[in-house]
């Protein structure tokens, strides 16, 4: 019997990894000669190059580039198991978590660091990268990037725009000749699960701006500031960038990574499903395990159990999810394609004591246990 | 697909019916297609008669009898499907619950009610007799009912004793010879899950005696009492009514059925499983959903789930538990014979939440549904 387990991490409990063993040590006892594989899943979100490293047997590389308020911050990335495809995620030289709430401005942070980090893992040999987008602290339209690459960005005088995205509304012409052969070529997807356009009343600034510390005047200053941006991308480079879906996404990096450097945006957990071959472990697997800390109908929505469940629906593997909690509206999983799916939950309890490790470990053991001694006792229907 | 579902109540949530029919739904959603029969739960004690009435299609009957304190009481009784047998809770004549707590006294309370109410099932036809002990409010080893049935029990001066366990010291010769011959005949089992001899440190007086209303200096004219009783029939009738195991249940009416009467004692599980021919239902079933409020290691020692379990077990039949908790302990069960338990069980909840019956209902149902919906997806193994 090939079990294949592939959960996403039980957020504030359990990591995907961790829970994914904890089911395999279930099942174990159950069906002790279960061939079980345990891949960790991610969304693109946090836990993205982790997740990719581990499923692939690929190594973290950690380095230190410049961080969004400028100063230098340590950042790690991941080359896969294929030594060709690095995977970063933007937050790590750009994120929120590094900015102090008291100087959170998006007028001035930068996304420099992640050029920094693309041209690290260039150097590493990278022909392929995968991106997370997702918690950025800037609002540049990923300029700060685009120079580090090697781009530029000028004024009316035709001098190089400072960092930061108060900058925006300066630019008048840019120029990309600098973009190293390595980078022209690189094969770039990125991980983007909005659909904001770069500018307007669903822009990155108006969306987006509040919670990276952006008031209301910054907002209107950040999003006239994208549209000439646009603008001025659309008639120097002929790439309509405010039209892509996505484009708003991390404060408009996804419209420099598609304008700019020709990636693909597609959904999260799609992209990281592909990068770990999934679907070909689903293929070979007789049951697949996932689930997540909380299935509900947002679940249904995109979320890595669902994508794994579409996968081995695709392949007709039955696939059980297993849950910290299911809601009310949890049986449309069925519908999705779960074919069933047990909260682990094995008493009442509290919230807090549900999610604490060790017995969120327990818990998942149980269950899993339980779910392979139930599948080895059914009899072939008549 | 023929599924017997036989669900314990749990306790202050769902009686075994609403629980078995909360499953039955469940599954129903997951395979319109399958035989379900939902058969009532009972170990002997409260429920006993409702589930037997229920499961053979048998009647209740309403009569009064003479209370614990001497004044009338309703009680209930039921006749099984096959309208000869009847079964009796005796808690229905004589229990605790029919004295207020400020007159309980087992001195002077009397079993008189549990005779006539077996006189009144003998005369709808009755021909064998299941009894549930369990409850009862008297320490009178019986005496009280089988005066109802037509014994005498006198004393040093031919005297018929009054009522009551103040007067089983004052017994110096039985006569039976009162007895009808329908009595005398009839066919009866008693569930009976204590082993407690009638009298002495572990005799009825010492270990239930207090529960009962009983001050110490009472346990010990009570305790003299049975071990005079148990002379007097000894010497009287030949039997020796100390020895038997659970002669000490309810107040000593374990051994008046035994002595007197010719019953037998079993396990209330036991007998009620068989009186409901669960054995059969369970071989022609493919799989048995079993189950109760709280399983733990507690379940593993006669309950009424473990009593099923057993049987599927015997049979090579697949036997589920659903649950509305399962403790840590809980691994046993499968040792037990479970084949998979299950909490039913979705969110964090409170155990107040949980018990709730429309919250119990729907999670039984989801969890039952759930279940089916994954044995439906198992393929035979290779």
């Amino acid at each position: 019997m090939n079990i294949l387990i592939a959960i996403d991490s039980f957020k504030g409990s359990l990591t995907s990894v961790e829970a994914g063993e904890a089911a395999a040590a279930g099942i174990r006892a159950a069906s002790p000669d279960a061939e079980i594989e345990v891949v960790p899943l991610a969304d693109g979100g946090e836990g993205t190059v982790d997740a990719l490293v581990r499923a692939t047997g690929g190594q973290s590389i950690r380095t230190q580039v410049t961080g969004p308020l400028g100063n230098p911050v340590d950042a790690e990335y991941g080359i896969l198991g294929d030594g060709t495809t690095a995977v970063i995620e933007i937050a790590e030289a750009c994120g929120l978590p590094l900015v102090p709430e008291s100087q959170r401005n998006p007028l001035t942070t930068t996304s420099y660091g992640v050029g920094k980090l693309i041209l690290d893992a260039v150097s590493h040999g990278a022909d392929s990268l995968i991106v997370g987008l997702g918690g950025s602290a800037t609002n540049d339209a990923g300029v700060g990037m685009l120079q580090a690459l090697g781009c530029r960005f000028l004024d009316e005088t035709g001098e190089e725009v400072p960092r930061g995205g108060a900058a925006l509304g300066a630019i008048r012409s840019v120029d990309i000749s600098g973009l190293p052969p390595a980078i022209k070529h690189l094969d770039i997807q990125v991980a983007c699960d909005v659909n904001n356009p770069l500018y307007g009343e669903q822009g990155a600034a108006h969306i987006y701006g509040p919670q990276k510390g952006a008031t209301p005047e910054m907002v209107t200053k950040l999003d006239v500031g994208l549209r000439n941006f646009a603008e001025v991308v659309k008639a120097g480079l002929g790439k309509d960038v405010q039209a892509i879906p996505g484009a708003g996404a991390a404060g408009g990096l996804g419209a420099a990574f598609v304008g700019f450097l020709n990636a693909g945006l597609r959904s999260g957990i799609e992209l990281i499903l592909d990068a770990i071959g999934l679907e070909e472990k689903v293929r070979q697997a007789d049951y697949v395990i996932t689930g997540e800390g909380r299935m509900d109908a947002q679940s249904s929505m995109g979320k890595a159990a669902m994508g794994v469940a579409a996968l081995a629906n695709k392949h007709g593997v039955p696939v059980i999810a297993l849950a910290g909690s299911v809601t009310k509206d949890a049986a449309q999983l069925n519908d999705k394609g779960v074919t069933a799916y047990f909260s682990i939950l094995q008493e009442p309890i509290s919230l807090e004591e549900a999610v604490r490790p060790e017995i969120a470990r327990r818990n998942m053991e149980t269950a899993a246990e339980q779910v392979f001694r139930l599948i080895r006792a059914v009899k072939p229907r008549e």
